[in-house]
């Protein structure tokens, strides 16, 4: 297993993440638990901005919060001097919480309701992502209402499928985001954007996908965009403030994932815009990424207390933790892969293959398919790094599961973030009418 | 689309459920909405009962609770005199919240914890279904520590596959579920039950899978689990007094799926329980079934709110809902699928083929590929029916929306049986710690 940020194995060969012995945090906050390793958060906020000021471009950096939004993330997200996207009123709500400024966050999202719109007017956002007419339509109604310049981005669709999972591949024609750059649709969206009244089009926007290990589909999209933005210069006389290319930057999971630095990321997209900027005559527009997963993924690690083992003669030994789907959807949803090592006798000898299964009545329901461990017992504690991103975000209640706690932890402090669903949670919001009674 | 139970077209042309307008549901619920047909519940509990009593046997229907667990869905099969599967502490917490009787809960679980064998034990649940030696174990040493008589299932593995989606076959020998049959393992367990001092053994369960059409998997199951039996009786002189057979009894989510009415289901299980132990001279023991999405699943329709539409030209037609793989991870998990119509123009003529995306950030977020529709507008109401199990049950708040409201309707009246969340609920548990702050 690979050890990730501040993560070691320490003097009694047990896992320490942030200076806090794994299993005394198992014991003093239960599992399963969500572990952030606060100063690997930092440290990739950092790196993207480092590459950033080395590249000379005016930017933006915006975490990506559906990867994870707690009001703790987004205020360490604001310390950091990030921006904030968020895709829904919740994540909005979230941020303004933690007392994010308002005027930091973008929204996106292929279907903002008129509610979401409004109150991401009213609290004084940065920008909206644009996805579609329909949405551009009613900007420019509800700024008019306002008296407000709405600032809007386009999201258009480079025609650019980054090599990963289908479910998470964005960048295609064939998406249910945004408009489409090759059909002429894009073109047509930045005239209706600079004829609207109420719209200040800043630039556009898109996204070519999830966990990508390689610059070159970044680079192809940039030089993809930066021609469309010629022709849109040429043909409608507009020059892009903005140039947003969004994010997707790979970590690592397991063996074999190769995912560059936040640097090698940053200088390839930003060379490229530089040299087709200038190559189209274009003004230098600021460079804004969105890193989700990239900031958070591999600074949080889930840990289990196991319990059940089963073993079938010649064919596979089950070991059963205390989380699974309702922790951690993405095997089950998307096939993810996961090292995992026990916290508690990290020295040991890997003895035995065995199968993780989660704690839910549904056979999808694995974690881990074939891993190398010690012989492992009752009462261990498993870790699971790289569950930072998408793993609370997804969290759900399936079987009526109660949601783990989330601990940020640092130079030996730990710092409870979000509190354990307790049962009573779990029918908060049911009613019993009376007269379901016949 | 296909209607089911007490829906019907009312003379407006639009779409009514348990005697209420859906368009006047979504109007006062908001949307998404789950709405229950109470009446289609309880006629689906009554046909397994009324099969049972036609069939001559002494039985029980459980409904399996994971498919749809809240109070009042409790408190309905309490009424119906049904008894209920719990998997976990939250299942059995809600339960015996809505005064649902102990004494008529069976537990199950491939991990249950220790604290939830406690809590399951002190309240005095009817039965565990036992899966593992270690589980075992524990349930005998926690029914010594109370003087108490734990009674037991074994969760066996058959070795039977029924043909459905790899995710839901829970019935073959390379399962994480039970024990298994071929290897010895499954006598074992019954021996160990015998001679544990605290463990009253009750008899064997099995489950071979999900949405299964077809009664031959279900034949072929007793079978073979009759003749494992005699050969228990052979060697260990046992004979149970209970066969628990489980679920997985399909219902119609799209045209060509034919599902057995719940009567041939049990019609076809009785019969052949009642052949093999007259053949392998066991005495009848009481049969135990399990429906949960047989039982909830066409009761239920979601309502969503039509927000923007995409079209790239001669490729696809894209509609968002104001929902999807927050309130429904079915088609995104398990590639399911769905029927819908608008619920205020139901006698529109069909007129295009667009595909229903959900509002998630999430490209793999598409409720339903290319279905034929009316001519769309923002704020149709879009109607999909069968979503009554694993729709609310899997919900969770990934981009931070929030979880739907559920309502049950029944003879013209609606009564909302779980509140919508709302954005305050999103940031209940979060904590600002002030050492965030640098």
């Amino acid at each position: 297993m690979l050890l990730h940020g501040t993560s070691r194995i320490d003097e009694k060969g047990q896992l320490e993440i942030g200076g806090c012995n794994a299993v005394e945090l198992a014991a003093e906050f239960g599992t399963p638990l969500f572990v952030y390793d606060e100063a690997q958060i930092r440290s990739k906020c950092r790196a993207f901005v480092t590459a950033f000021q080395e590249s000379g471009l005016a930017f933006q950096v915006a975490y990506a919060s559906k990867a994870f939004c707690t009001m703790a993330m987004c205020k360490l997200i604001e310390e950091e001097g990030l921006s904030l996207d968020v895709v829904s009123g919740g994540e909005l709500y979230t941020a303004l919480e933690a007392g994010f400024p308002a005027e930091r966050i973008h929204f996106h999202g292929n279907n903002k309701s008129i509610e979401e719109m409004e109150m991401a007017l009213d609290t004084g956002i940065g920008c909206f992502v644009a996805d579609n007419f329909y949405e551009l339509g009613l900007l420019n109604q509800l700024g008019k209402e306002r008296g407000k310049q709405v600032n809007v981005l386009l999201r258009i669709t480079p025609g650019v499928e980054a090599h990963t999972h289908e479910y998470i591949s964005t960048g295609q024609q064939d998406s249910k985001f945004g408009f489409d750059m090759m059909s002429g649709q894009a073109l047509e969206a930045i005239q209706f954007a600079l004829n609207a009244e109420a719209l200040h089009l800043l630039g556009t926007h898109c996204h070519i996908g999830s966990q990508i290990f390689e610059t070159n589909g970044f680079v192809l999209t940039v030089e993809r965009v930066i021609s469309f933005l010629a022709e849109a210069k040429a043909k409608l006389g507009f020059e892009p403030a903005v140039l947003n290319v969004g994010g997707g930057f790979g970590i690592y999971y397991v063996e074999g994932d190769t995912p560059r630095t936040p640097g090698e990321y940053v200088k390839a997209i930003a060379t490229t815009v530089r040299r087709e900027c200038e190559e189209h005559d274009l003004a230098l527009p600021e460079l804004w990424i969105e890193p989700g997963r990239s900031i958070v993924g591999d600074a949080g690690t889930t840990l289990y207390r196991i319990g059940s083992t089963k073993e079938i003669p010649g064919m596979r030994k089950y070991v059963a933790v205390d989380g699974g789907m309702t922790d951690n959807l993405r095997p089950a949803l998307y096939q993810a892969k996961y090292e995992a090592a026990l916290a508690n006798r990290m020295l040991d000898e890997a003895e035995e293959t065995v199968s993780i299964a989660g704690k839910c009545c549904e056979s999808g329901d694995m974690l881990i398919w074939d891993i190398q461990l010690p012989k492992v017992r009752a009462g261990d504690i498993l870790a699971v790094p790289s569950t930072g991103a998408y793993g609370y975000a997804m969290a759900n209640n399936y079987n009526r599961i109660a949601r783990p706690a989330v601990v940020f932890v640092r130079d030996g402090h730990a710092e409870l973030v979000v509190e354990r669903e307790q049962l009573s949670d779990l029918v908060r919001l049911d009613r019993l009418p009376k007269r379901i009674n016949l």
